[in-house]
């Protein structure tokens, strides 16, 4: 029997668990939960229902997880504990600061179902890399890079600005600072020694454009800690070079053991970070279901999920093959 | 209270061990267990007992876990069940063939033990990430390269040679096959396109060096099928250059979502090998800890453990910091 599986918002990334769960031989998709008129998404196989967010009490004992694709701004805190009381539930929550609160309140609701919070790349991967790594080299200092890739809230802060049309926003790893972490330097970086911004902006017809530019780069939190390149193009330059969503980044640790330099690295070169995303949440619809069907439920990371847990192998296989 | 371990075998891993507990603070060394003559090892510490390893069964309450350092060829068979029976353990075992017949040994005696079998880099963190990668890209192929670095194993057999005094082998990967790799191409890759290999001789006074080549680049297994290099060397630049023990290596996993390329790597840069493996088998006695407190027993691979086992820091901690 195949891992029944229900996508919550079909934006970008819910449209990426679509393929996701198609790769994976032991899953089917059984229904497209969303917010819009259910009648406005069409789906290729019949045998997925496309409901509302608020028929989703009808469907519980025919999904086994529920993958939750909204955005962590507005989406996530209300579906999260919402869905996790019905179904074993996988999301990406990826407000850092908030994820303590955001656990609680899945983990409060989650008596009889397990809720993997939080996956993705980073959080996610990332994260488990820098648990990882801190654990094996103690003595050591943890890099996070991103990009270069095509940041979404970057992107949309450039957009409400008055008389820009459309706007990509690129996060660019500084190289040299990637290669003096490399080498063991373990140089201190500012957020402008470690990333550059890069900006393709269509304006409106009558803006003011040397406004737009000075605006974008002095913006809080988003644009003014960084160097930041902006470039006025086309809206056909925009449509022809900008509208994909390549990411991608890195984890570095610098330690030592002894007088010895030793250097651990994961990284990701991602021509779609939504469909990698998308994948990422599926695998760990494997692991909620079986956590699930061991009792293991409530509110759970990255970090509680070993990695047989994912994997498609049995275990025997498993150690033939991948040890 | 600190976790108390007992080192078995006190080699170049051994030795890595002893630095490891010293650089997690919630660690403590108890004791070295060695087949020598126990007065022969000179340990600064006080606190740390040295014995004949047919003295194991006097410490049962003293240690919490017992590190296997010993080699996988002819201590590990007997050392890891004869220990397992007793103790919790770590070790790398890491004659890939032999893991599921040494497994079901650890884990018919490790009936009230925890003992984490084939940890280390490869097998252990390289084979994480291969079952990690897969699992998150279903569609696409793994890939291992190894170095640059020092091969224990190599060496060993080009010094086993009539003639030769010293020698060292490194394992060098192919810049180009790796590219490919990296760039999603694919390729299908045999042992000679995937790594070059490079010997360091020192010859005896009157040795046939023609003959000695002839034999390193014929030798089945290790060197027939590979593009090898052999220099000669005196003793003198072989004790100033090749007495480090360097190593790495990265594992890639080139996949696809729909129509995109997706490219995931880990990689190590370890200025010592067996520093490095002494300290990833150091986090692992963490886990066994943990895991034998709340009564998992039996023989665990490093597909077994949520890496939050791994971690020094509490869950909130680690969620906080790391998440």
């Amino acid at each position: 029997m195949k891992i029944r599986i229900g996508i919550v918002g079909y934006g970008n990334v819910g449209k990426g668990v679509v393929k996701a769960v198609a790769a994976n031989s032991d899953m089917e998709l059984k229904a497209i939960f969303t917010r819009r008129d259910p009648a406005s998404i069409k789906i290729d196989d019949s045998n997925v229902a496309v409901l509302s967010i608020d028929a989703a009490e009808s469907m519980v004992g025919e999904i086994d997880v529920c993958l939750l694709c909204g955005g962590s701004a507005t989406d996530l805190p209300e579906q999260g504990p919402y869905f996790a009381s019905m179904f074993n539930t996988v999301d990406s929550f990826d407000t850092h600061a908030k994820i303590p609160e955001y656990m609680a309140k899945i983990d409060a609701v989650a008596t009889k179902t397990t809720a993997i919070i939080s996956t993705g790349w980073d959080p996610g991967l990332f994260s488990m890399m820098r648990c990882l790594f801190e654990a094996n080299l103690p003595a050591g200092m943890n890099y996070t890079f991103w990009g270069k890739g095509f940041s979404q809230g970057h992107s949309d802060a450039v957009r409400r600005i008055e008389g820009v049309k459309y706007a990509a926003q690129y996060t660019i790893p500084i190289e040299t600072a990637v290669e003096s972490v490399r080498c063991g330097e373990n140089p201190d970086l500012s957020a402008r020694e470690k990333h550059l911004r890069e900006c393709f902006v269509v304006a409106g017809a009558d803006a003011n454009i040397a406004e737009i530019e000075a605006t974008i780069k002095s913006m809080p939190h988003y644009f003014a800690d960084y160097d930041t390149t902006v470039n006025f193009i086309t809206a056909e330059e925009f449509e022809a070079n900008h509208t994909e969503m390549p990411h991608g980044g890195m984890v570095i640790r610098s330690g030592s053991t002894g007088e010895n330099n030793q250097i651990m690295e994961f990284s990701l070169k991602l021509a779609s970070n939504p469909e990698f995303t998308g994948s990422v949440i599926a695998t760990y619809a494997r692991a909620a279901y079986r956590m699930s069907r061991e009792g293991i439920f409530g509110a759970k990371t990255v970090f509680d999920v070993p990695l047989s847990y994912l994997s498609q192998k049995v275990r025997e296989q498993l150690i033939r093959e991948l040890l």
